[in-house]
């Protein structure tokens, strides 16, 4: 089960085009659930440190793959991180440069993560990664051995503080460029879209790709 | 003139997966220059704090768009970032779950970034933003007024300290797998493409789109 709103405080209260802020937890989710890639934010040694990494969320708690930062965090029982995950939907061309734009969902998670150490809560929180970096692969591809889950990091964050922004639509049109009608507005979409699947060379030519990949949307 | 190799620093120097790194200059500009978005880091009442914006590269200094943290910035001469641009390319499927990966270019950069404040400065900054954001919208749509410069925050980052991560190429093969051939390993590819262009409402429906719009690669 996860909570139906967002529980803003001040520092995850957007400020700035407050208009394009999502009080809706359903919100938070559909960003998260869509994006592949997050960024990883800690303080070392009293300076920032941001990373990207995979991740993947099930209800109220967002795992996220801890190894890269892993010097970074050994040790920490709960560490102070901020994640963000942002999706591009388009460059917005305005008639100014001032009120060019990016339309985007992004999501932003603030709290204390813990490196998990629980054996099976920590099996859980990498099949949700996995699963979410590559559905169908856990259960498909070989499951990790104790030695190999010993190697790998995963911190867990609770969603209980986070922002979301959305910015959809055409750009605006500032009151000095309402005669500018020489040029062009609007917007340009962009999209991440999948690719023909790669074999690798060890893998039998004759073996076809599984569907959980060939279809993946 | 750019530097022509990178001067790591510990922190810069990738210690997890080191044969990804990249010690030519020129790999960081490659990333920069192929990315749209990065992720601005900062340290906030001793809390990191991650959040995505627009930036771009002229020479040896990052411009980062600074408005969506200006209430963290507010006040600071230098301040100490961090800021990632990272690139995905295709998800790895592995013969187990624990090979599985990305295929990613990455940068991240360490250092104290100025806010600017000397107009002809801050009005190069936004012309290397807007022109890494929309490349041909400086001098197609309307230039700043001293308002709308007032109005926005430019921080300038020297590209002094940085790595840069790269993988490429198929899934590794763990010896526990060597005989699992009945299981595909390979790379599914992602790419980001743009889509057509979308006038706005306001937009003549007969003006043409602009090349540097249409034929953006």
């Amino acid at each position: 089960m996860t909570r139906s709103t967002l529980s803003p405080t001040p520092r995850s209260t957007p400020r700035r085009h407050a208009e394009r802020a999502q009080a809706d937890r359903a919100a938070l989710d559909a960003v998260l659930d869509a994006g592949l890639v997050c960024h990883l934010a800690l303080v070392v040694d009293g300076a920032p440190l941001v990373l990207p990494t995979g991740y993947g969320r099930d209800g109220d708690t967002l795992y996220v793959h801890g190894s890269s930062g892993a010097r970074s965090l050994r040790g920490s029982a709960g560490i102070e991180v901020c994640v963000a995950v942002s999706l591009l939907d388009g460059v917005v061309y305005a008639r100014s440069v001032f009120t060019h734009s990016f339309n985007y969902r992004s999501a932003v998670v603030h709290g204390d993560a813990e490196l998990l150490e629980d054996e099976e809560h920590k099996l859980h929180g990498l099949r949700t990664l996995v699963e979410h970096l590559a559905p169908g692969s856990w259960g498909y591809a070989r499951t990790p051995t104790k030695r190999e889950l010993a190697a790998t990091s995963v911190l867990a964050l609770d969603l209980a503080e986070a922002s979301v922004k959305i910015r959809t639509g055409g750009p605006g049109c500032d009151e000095l460029d309402e005669s500018a009608n020489d040029v062009w507005a609007g917007v340009l979409p962009v999209r991440q879209v999948w690719e023909a699947p790669e074999p690798a060379e060890f893998t039998d030519p004759t073996l076809g790709v599984p569907a959980h990949i060939s279809r993946r949307k």
